[in-house]
Formats: structure tokens, sequence, C-alpha cells
């Protein structure tokens, strides 16, 4: 099935609108038409070949919503129609210890939903920047959210597992102090999953002009980390500190704010190395520095349904698809509250 | 009381015999006559100032076992003629959560046994290169080892604690696979500790010629850590990894080497900083970097029955205190298998 999509045919090119050819459903396979799709740092980094490995034409985009419009034979749990999102996999091993515990995310088999070798044409996956997009149902996640908020659902399926999986992890909730640094795409979910959790939220910004509006997202406290007295009355005080900065900064900085047995999780990767961290502060409280990636499938759905539950989604701003150029240009200046998200509607031109 | 001590004026002074004053019991106090005391790393750097903030006169010493003889009036648990030990806390607040939780060692007033500030003469604590130690009964560990093995007990009170407490922390055991990084007198215990508590252990050492004495101290398997096939074949299959090596190194070598929620914990600080941690190796398999630091009062006296019950000590040299100065110079060249400890009653001399 040939189907229009957005993407591009080298990294120092614009995305521009191609073909590309989705499998018919296999028996165990759900067809998805797609309605928006979110733009995550990821997309920019791996179309613009800023990561290792890219293949061209690459189709980015693994925030994905919109309605099951075919299923293969032997698909039980899902039928025409169905709202229902897609992630950051497509498919993994099945069968190992990662797999089997639902942390499909850690698979050394795991398919990614864009760039990761197929034997789908042509040869590697192509994301949802595109109308429709098939995928093992194991992979598909149900939607329970009302339908009006579609949109604003996509970004949680990236954005909004990778700030879940850790706040969960790390045991947020009633009674712990939760840190949240970066107030971006990652980051607001983050204040927003912390703050239903029941936990007491401090958000960190390098920007004394997003004090308020961090506040509004559900943080209890917000503190602007270059300021030194401010971030000192929080000494030792921190059960969990979540991490969305990729870019490289000083860790110690945080790592003094936690408790003994605190940990400091990362989510992002820098492009070059943070400056090395203190192992005094590490050792003097038991502290961890750690990292995580996303979240599995069961916790994926139990993360749409928390949301569903407690009427959480993504502050977003819809554009169309000949924007989405523009879009990575003011997501780079952090110009986006916070999340693009794609009206794939417009794909039909 | 004047005792006799060995200490340093300076930190670029040899050690020398010196006198101090130790306090008279008070009602909780217990007085120990010092029979051995092991010689760590921790007093070499601090009784040379290369860590900030030593005070002269310097009585190094923190691995102390010796016979109570005298005890104040409200002490119950010990009487004359005991065998005890000391670590490398002799106070704390008493009061904190950390105290509460039997974690003394993480506690922010924590006394350490030498240069730590204290009400006696001469404003600081001196440690157990001396005759005697008067030291609150709460600071106090009961020593269950036959007499004979007295003096290869001490270094369980610093090198014993600091690797068992991590290995418990994060559970080393039947089933786990446990790595133990350098072979000296952290290592050493590390891998008799994590060998008795049933864990299979793995020793990492850069040298070939320990191949041998690694398997002797309990090792399952021993990994030259610069043979990088031999690294490779151990990728990705580790609990945890118990990392006693101070010098700077590169962590990422044995992060890659953790299972998905693997830990790589330090119990050493170094004096430059290692090179920056790889924090994809972190997020890909939500692994830890992780500190710990000696272990409370309750843990080291588990750590001390746990010993006894196993038959564990360790593998000591015993030198007189004019040996001092001259087993620093091996030390640092690595020349001991794996631990000095001075007969303290050289000290009469
Ligand atoms: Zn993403
Ligand atoms: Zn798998
Ligand atoms: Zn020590
Ligand atoms: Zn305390």
């Amino acid at each position: 099935m040939l189907v229009q999509a957005y993407g591009a045919h080298a990294g120092d090119k614009p995305l521009e609108p191609l073909q590309i050819i989705r499998r018919t459903p296999a028996t165990h396979d759900v067809q998805i038409d797609i309605a928006f799709c979110g733009i995550c740092h990821s997309d920019l980094h791996q179309v613009r070949a800023e990561w290792a490995g890219t293949q061209f034409p690459c189709v980015p985009g693994h925030e994905i919503v919109g309605r099951v419009s075919a299923v293969g034979a032997h698909v039980v749990d899902f039928k025409v129609g169905d709202l229902v999102g897609v992630g950051c996999i497509v498919d993994s091993c099945k069968h190992c210890e990662d797999c089997a515990t639902g942390l499909e995310n850690y698979c050394d088999g795991m398919v990614g939903t864009y760039n990761f070798p197929t034997p789908d044409a042509p040869g590697w996956t192509l994301g949802g920047y595109s109308q429709n997009i098939v995928v093992h149902e194991r992979y598909v996640l149900r939607i329970r959210h009302p339908e009006e908020q579609l949109a604003a659902v996509a970004p949680l399926l990236c954005a909004g597992i990778t700030t879940y999986s850790p706040l969960r992890h790390w045991n947020a909730g009633p009674g712990k102090k939760i840190g949240v640094v970066g107030i971006g795409g990652l980051g607001h979910m983050g204040i927003k999953l912390a703050h239903a959790m029941g936990a007491h939220v401090v958000a960190f910004t390098t920007s004394e002009s997003k004090r308020e509006a961090a506040k509004e997202l559900g943080a209890d406290e917000v503190v602007v980390s270059r300021n030194a007295e401010e971030m000192a009355a929080h000494a030792k005080s921190f059960d969990f500190i979540l991490n969305t900065v990729a870019a490289p900064h000083d860790l110690d900085a945080f790592q003094v704010l936690l408790k003994r047995d605190g940990a400091l999780t990362l989510v992002g990767a820098p492009a070059s190395p943070h400056p090395s961290p203190n192992v005094f502060n590490l050792i003097m409280k038991r502290r961890t520095i750690a990292g995580s990636m996303i979240g599995g499938i069961p916790e994926t759905q139990e993360m749409l349904d928390f949301c569903a539950e407690h009427g959480i989604v993504a502050d977003i701003e819809l554009v169309r698809v000949d924007q989405i150029n523009e879009s990575y240009e003011r997501m780079l200046k952090g110009d986006v509250k916070y999340r693009f998200v794609i009206d794939n509607a417009t794909l039909a031109g």
C-alpha cells in the first residue's frame, strides 16, 4: 500500500513530501490511520544524521495516535475504529527476559518506530510522519481519552512514558520530594505526572521567565538553577531528581540536592560529555546517577490509562506537515509550549 | 591520661612517636587497650595532607582492635577484658534519620576516628596508631573471632565494612553475578565476602600476575581488564560491580558489563576525576553509577559476626610502629598482600 509521508532524503536536506510503502496487515498486525504525530527531539537528531546510522529516506515520528483501519485475522483486542497509539517501539524479540517482563524497551532486539532494520521496504522502519502505519498488535496501545484530546495525547507516547517510567521506578508518590530538571517537551510532562502521582514537585529551570508556567503545570516550587542561593536551600532534600536536559551541564549541582540514597536519573544523552560527576557526592550519601529509556509496553498502557483518569495530556501546538522544518528550528530555540504535534490530515494535500 | 602514639606534625614530615591525651571514660564510654591497628589508604591521604583540612599533630588509624580496659558507669554491654573493635566512626548526632536507622556513616554529624572535631584535646580526634582509645559504647563493636586471629580482624573495621555494606545493599548472594574491581586492601575483602555470600564472583585486575591470587581469595573467575576480548565475553552479564579502584580510570568499560538495572558502585574517590561516564550506557539498560561509604554500626557488627561465622579475616602483614613510613611507601607501590597491620605493643618500645 502506497501512502503519503513526510521525510528527508539526506541529513542536510529539509523534510519534504514523499511516498512510502506499508505492508498488508499480517495475522497479528494492526493498521492505523494516523490522525496526529508529535515532534520529538529525537526525530530531529535522527533525520539530520546527528546520530549515527541514519538511513535515507528517513521518515521520523514516534508519538503516533489514530484509528484502527484494518486488523489481521488473529487480532482480538483491537477492531476497526478503535482509538489507538504507537510509541517508540514497533517490535522486539518477544522471548528474552526483558520482553517476558514487559520491558521491551530494554530488549536487545527492540525495533524502533523509525530507522531500525525491518524486512519491510525499504529495509528500515518509517515513522509517524505518514498517513498510516502497520504494527504488530503487541506494540499497539489503547487510548481512553476523549477523542477531542487526541492531538494532545500523541506526545504521551514518547515524552509521557519517558518521564512516567523513571518516576514510577524510583517511587515518586505521596511524601516524596521530586525534582524535574528542564521544562520542555519531556520536563513539562514530568511535572504533570509527578504532581498527579501525589509527590511534592520542584521544577528546575535556567530561565526566570518559566517560573509561573512551571507552577501552572503543577510544580509546588520552582528553582532557577543559576541561582546558587535558591539551589542551596534545597540541599540534601530530594528523594529523586528526573533530569530531562540533554545539553552538557554540571550534574553535581543536582547531586548535592539529593538525600541519602537519592537518585539523579538522566533521560537524555548529551552530544558531548557532561563534566565528570564528583564521586565524593555519590559516596557521601550513597547517591546514584542513573539512566532510563522510554518504558515498556504494559507500562505505556498503564501511563495512558493513568493520564486518561487524571485528565492529563501534553500542552501542544498543532502544525501542518509543511510546517515541520520551521517547527524544528523553533524547537531548537525552545520556542514551543511544549510540544509540536503534526495534523496528519494535512498530508493528504 | 597520657598515652604513646605515632603520628605526624606536618604533611611533609614522616610519622614519629608522640604523646597524646585520652579522656577519662564518661558514663557511656569504653576504654580500649589497642592490640592492633590496620593501615588504610585514607590514613596516608589524611596524614600527608593530600586531603583538605588535616589538623596536626595527626594520628591516623581506624581499623582498631583490642581489649576493653575500663568502662563508664552506665555501660552494660561491655566489660573489662572483652575483645572489641572500633572502625571509622567514634560519634554521630544520635538523633537524625540516619542515626535512627543505624546508618551513622551517613549522618551529617558523623565524627570520624581521626581528624574530626571533638571537645577532647587537642580539638580533633586522634586515631588508632596509639596505645588506647576512649569511645562512646554505641560505636564499639564486639569481636567473636578467636583471639589468635585478632590482628587479621583489624582490617574488617574499614576494608571489611566498606565492601560488605554495598554488597549487601545491592543484594549480592546466590544466583547473582558480582564483579570486584581491584585486588588490594578493599578488593581482597570484597572477593572473600561476596564469595561467602554465595554469589558468583568475578575479580577484575589490571595485572596478569594477580590471576591466581584472586582465585585463592574466592573469585570464581578472574578478568584482566586490559584484555578487551576477556572483557567483551562478560558484556551485559553482571548484577552488580563493586569498584574499589580510586585512581582515575574508564568506568564505561565496566558499565557495559552490567545487565539491565545493574549498578556499578564506587567506594573510592579519585584525586582527579574519572573520564566522564557515557550517559548512553546508563540510559540503554537503566544502569546506575553509585557510591557507598563504609557502613553503619549495626551493619558493622553484622559483618563482624558474618566473618566470624565464615572464618573470614583479612590477609595481612604485621609491622612494628617504626615501619609505618616504610609501609606507606610499599602500599603506594601495591607491595602488600593485602593489608599492613600495626602491632601496637611496639608503641611501648
Ligand atoms: Zn521521542
Ligand atoms: Zn526481547
Ligand atoms: Zn579506611
Ligand atoms: Zn545523625
